[in-house]
């Protein structure tokens, strides 16, 4: 079995790891051990047995292989896992084996594995998303000043700062960080039994859910057989991961374009080539990202439609639902390893920028010189007076702001010197610089490591 | 123009209403009143055009065919309706037409605008969230001791009760409910201009978003053009209400069933009838609740498909975007409707349910039975003894308990009284009560019942 | 009742209006007239009450209003408006009222109305997509010589024509053209009463399908209430449509970049303005087309996730299928209204195509020039000599070509005329106009080029 | 690298080879062994080149795991791969190296590879639908006059014929597999070279297409790789058999609701058993076949949302579109691997179904006895009529043949026999047999019936 070549692509391996035959086996089978704790607990099952259990699940490696063919027959792992767990106790104390799974459904072991692996991955998901917000961070705290030409609907709109777009992306990144790290410690035990009742548990069912939850480390919660809404609000929360990075890697992409020549992914061995265009440098790190923000919408549907979770267990709803979310996951993880990698070393060309936003004469300076006017002119007629002298700059190949220049209501308004600063684009940032420090207060302090970083970097430049 | 015949059928006319032309251009005309409200507390506009532009905002009413088809040509309907705003200004005061829109884009009008269109659905869906939560209370309520079949997969599982499986749809729906509240007053105001930057505010431009909220009663944020991450999250959790709402839908159809008939929608004129069928009558409220719930998670998809929001104003993304949210909240009003519908005089046959669970001589208590003769001859050993019981009761149609009676195991562990103790369903129902009590407390309506067992477990560990 | 502002935007109007009320109503009452004459020849129904039932249906007009209200209350329209229709006629006659809906079902009436709304909103897309095929033709016919910088990946590749480009344009809208054509005239008729057996009809109700298609000019079925594969097929048609014609509307956004500045929309009042920047013209119509098409799979997804048509008729699938569809339907007219728009009046700027293609001194024709090496070289060894000065060229600033000249084994292998071969962009197209040819053939507008070629290629086989 | 425990459950392990490491290089080899040989017929490669590459290719085994990673740093693995055949094919023969991958491009090898791996997996799936088929087939044929109550809006309508239910199902997949057989041939090889254009070949560029189909046994085409219809079109047509195998999984967990208990899965150790439930039978295939209908969806949407294919090569789009298409097709296969296995051995209780049918004392039959009154009383009374007796009959819980008798116009106009032929539900299937052997002939199974018939038609014809 040698999977597939692009396994690793869209994913990333830790991350992958989590959900992997090993780590489901070994969360059930902590499921196991710590459900017969807690029987053991509540006078259930006695003393002796819960020991060997433990023991068992703690030693037991099951036959991946069979217990992947047997998943298939059984349509879930849990029952040729419970039933490997229980010969392997039998085979130590027979008396105990009475007392494995005891009270407990396959869903429980299942969707409690579920949520081990998702809190398991989610650490995973924190610490890149950690150095994703570092990245932007730095980037946006760097660029503060760097003049940049605002796009709107992919046309030259007007002066902003990379520091501003930069900042924006760190904003998403660490608005969905702050969704996941919410979310990690609600993510809660499964226990219900059969009916969703603990009936096995007699009276101490009730204390059943709480006293698991504290073993394994998950939130207390009643049954959520059928009751679906932490695995929605999961879903969406890593889905809001891929969509958020997905902003930022169709932005360096629209960057990247060689027209554009604004940014460029760090170049690497075995990175970013053609096999036919020898010149090429392709910004294969932010495509990736893109490819998992594409991904994901697909996988988010599947979760909500399985809506019809019928009765206490549903009948194909469920078994639909767990596939898409670990999918979820390993896209979301795909998504910020290549956004590290497109950010890290990422080249900057403010020359490009600057470029850009000086462009025919000038003419992204249009807002600026019309809000200068309005006041004199209105803001209707001074909008018109820039249209045609922006259309005149164009028919005529000449500069904008002197074509502007010609005109009287220019010379008699702003004058010489008032053109000039309607046509400086650093003058015309309005709050960019506030949002910026707004976003980074809000992603958090930057990290003393990274300060340092920068500023060994600044000596460098200096 | 007519519509649809089924405009109103997957929708809330109350929600959809919040959408109409009527109610954006409303909310569209408020974003400029206060927004040149907030230019004349910043210095930016005169306070006499301030007063003339909000009066002709406040009175404006538009041509809703004509904007309708402006819409198309300019993409958006800002642009022809600020036109159509800054004339009639005009008409009354030239200067004061200098400042209409001062300092905005047309995605600030219409991301302002539509979150209070959202804000006012939210208020509609939270009510019929109320009533829904309130029926469902009820009903779990009321149903604490009655004894329901348990399904698993679609077949017989054990004993339940319906009281617990409407708490569970309660706490479906109150989770629903939860998130939307916490989202709602977090809907945040949109303004950054044309480049993100409120250029056209210079110094002020950092004051602007706090205060243009402030006037409008939404939450105060940066401008979030690109970063979709709470457009993302207000569809999510619509679309959770939705597949909470649908899994109650595709309960009631499956216990409505004729071979299960366990419930009854409640009959009306003009309800549930067939064009050809003289003797039926169709869940059709429920059906109506399974349909939206349906429709939902494509139009999710398409919101987190929207995630590449190029430079500072997407360029299609963001048209593509909006339609489905509003779809989405549509489609959360038509459900909730329609649930409400479904359990307004729900009919619950207490009789048939029991009927259900004692069938084949109640070989639903198996688990039961097993569990009682689990820790005199093992789980496994005392499963395969049930096993076989339930087969031959199966084959030679004998009442499941008959045959256990047989059994030397059941004879001598159990005994006559023990048998019959394990085969009283409502002896079998673990922590059922409980789980129920906990949903009532949490949806806000704190049963006696629980807060004495409460009290009870504080009296434990004091 | 307004509507929404954007109810024509993401639409065509022809197509909604296909599927409006009285559309709808329409085709309804088609229907039963058609059943009644069919049930008439199959000697079911008197040929009296044939003819009056025909003559109301064809004469009625519904309260559209009240229809809608009770549309809700049934979960669909047929059956009010059969109620409608029957009270008509007995009015008339009420002998004839008792054969009004003879042998059919609710689904019936509703699924063949939707087929017919569709035949005729397919005639309105095929006449669309003929004037968008004819564009493209046009477009890929006039510059099969414009040479064009590919881009692959976002990134300089080589060189193309704009007419190659146009054409992969045309091939995709062909192609989708191509399987609209062929689904038309396949849309079926519905029609097997309450069970789908047509029992009403006796030992005729095997004849009514093919008579009944015959009169409504719709190929004849056994019923398909619950075996939607027609439905699918029609709904990923039309998807496919929506996504060909997303693909030129992502280019054209993409071209007509300021950067790249080599396409522009035609200008027209109260098109593309901004209501912030006078400067812009923004590719509005082709940001439509690109909504359109991304909003258009999750449409999909629903009518594909509606398979569970429940028995003899869905519980819920159904209901969510026929929106959606409706949905498809309004959306691919969207379009291609758009696109027709778009590429209506296109401004080409054929210099800017050559400039970028020219950018960097010609590094562009790397692999002409590494193609031409190779021979002597190898295909590694030359394309690393180009890799590396492309790398000095633009390290220094210098022409492509003029550090290529400096080379050794340039000099030796290609000499100054064979260098000059290698970097002229016009001589390196290979097959451009061989496939440019094939899609102007294959969209039915065979050019006098490519017949002059097949016969060639005819005269080589004989 | 163990895998996922479920790695197997939603696919079919044959489906999953066609597209593992293995196979992928083997496909991709093909690809480069074949584009030397017609590099060689057309002059563009030396013989001697041509065999060296064909042989090494052909014997070529790549380090997969090495592969699989440099597939992540490459964004695909064509490029280590060709790479690594270079290498190869260098060590053998220096000159030959230089034209490995002679003309072509990454996608042109990953794309051609895709639909060798799609046509190979097409084999395996025509053979499970003819599987599946042939099980339908018996299935419907056997049962052409076994008794089954229709259902629709899951409530009892009337009689039909289980053979009628099984033979809509076979039309669904019988109606998808003609979509596969058609739409396999026509997979189309991929070849353009980096631009497009087939430039490396010169003039004969326009030859390589069909000479390289002709090699692979794919269908010739122009590039298409930005023109994705034909993706699209295999992704829906994989979706659809989903969805029509769902359509099936569906029915089939609902008659084997134990409410409903008309079929059963066969019993097999370790399938459907309960890790709790001693008694149950779960039916875990039927599951499977909706779990994997439900997941498609999502993944058609996936490939439908890369429509927007930027220029000669996107940048994301394509990327997500080919995991997505891989998705379906292993989904596809389980959902027939797990159909096949649900419908072998299925246990049909004939006596289950004539007891749904029969109860509430014949109320399923009210259509055809108001079918029966209506000429006399006309459609409406006697629709009205019957709906009182039925109501009666439930309220009184008498049979409603009894209650029925008791009316004046039912003994006036139907008498004691006419009664009891109209509740009769035998004499009242209408067409059902007709459609059943329509459906099979169409399926490629020719009932004797419906030969006879067919020839009776004839005979009337002439």
């Amino acid at each position: 079995m040698s999977g597939h070549l692009d396994d690793d692509y869209l994913s990333a391996p830790a991350v992958a790891a989590c959900f992997n035959a090993e780590a489901m086996s070994r969360h059930m089978l902590a499921f196991e051990a710590a459900l017969a704790a807690v029987g053991g607990e509540l006078g259930v099952i006695p003393p002796a047995a819960v020991s060997v259990i433990a023991r068992c699940a703690d030693r037991f490696v099951p036959d991946y292989l069979a217990l992947r063919e047997a998943t298939v027959a059984a349509s879930n792992p849990a029952i040729p896992l419970v039933a490997a767990l229980t010969a392997a106790v039998a085979a130590e104390d027979p008396e105990a084996a009475r007392y494995v799974h005891w009270g407990a459904t396959s869903q429980d072991v299942m969707d409690t594995a579920t949520m081990l692996a998702a809190r398991a991955a989610g650490v995973h998901l924190e610490r890149e998303l950690e150095r994703v917000c570092a990245l932007l961070s730095a980037l946006a705290d760097r660029h503060r000043a760097t003049l940049l030409a605002a796009r709107t609907l992919a046309q030259l709109a007007g002066p902003t700062t990379f520091g501003l777009r930069a900042a924006g992306w760190l904003a998403g990144l660490a608005g969905a960080q702050a969704r996941l790290r919410a979310l990690l410690p609600r993510l809660p035990v499964q226990c219900g039994g059969a009916c969703g009742t603990l009936a096995a548990f007699g009276d101490a069912g009730a204390e059943v859910p709480a006293r698991l939850a504290g073993r394994l480390g998950l939130a207390p919660s009643p049954p959520w057989h059928t009751e679906r809404g932490m695995v929605r609000e999961l879903a969406a929360t890593l889905a809001d991961i891929c969509a958020a990075a997905g902003k930022v890697g169709s932005d360096l992409v629209l960057m990247m374009q060689r027209e554009v020549g604004e940014l460029r992914e760090a170049a690497a061995p075995g990175r970013g080539g053609s096999s036919a265009l020898p010149h090429k440098r392709n910004p294969v790190a932010a495509i990736a990202v893109v490819a998992c923000a594409r991904r994901a919408p697909g996988e988010l549907a599947t979760v909500f439609s399985c809506f019809d979770q019928w009765h206490e267990r549903a009948a194909g709803a469920w078994h639909a639902e767990t596939p898409a979310l670990v999918s979820l996951a390993k896209l979301t993880g795909g998504s910020l390893v290549q956004l590290v990698r497109a950010l890290d070393g990422l080249e900057v060309d403010v020359a490009a920028m600057r470029r850009h936003l000086d462009a025919d004469g000038g003419v992204a300076m249009s807002e600026a010189v019309s809000t200068a006017l309005a006041p004199a002119l209105g803001r209707a007629a001074a909008q018109a007076l820039v249209r045609r002298a922006a259309a005149q700059a164009h028919d005529s190949s000449r500069p904008f702001g002197e074509v502007l220049a010609e005109y009287d209501a220019v010379r008699d308004h702003l004058g010489v010197d008032g053109l000039a600063d309607a046509l400086d684009p650093g003058a015309f940032l309005g709050a960019a610089d506030h949002f910026v420090a707004q976003a980074l207060a809000r992603a958090g302090a930057p990290s003393p490591d990274l300060q340092r970083r920068d500023r060994a970097e600044e000596d460098d430049d200096g």
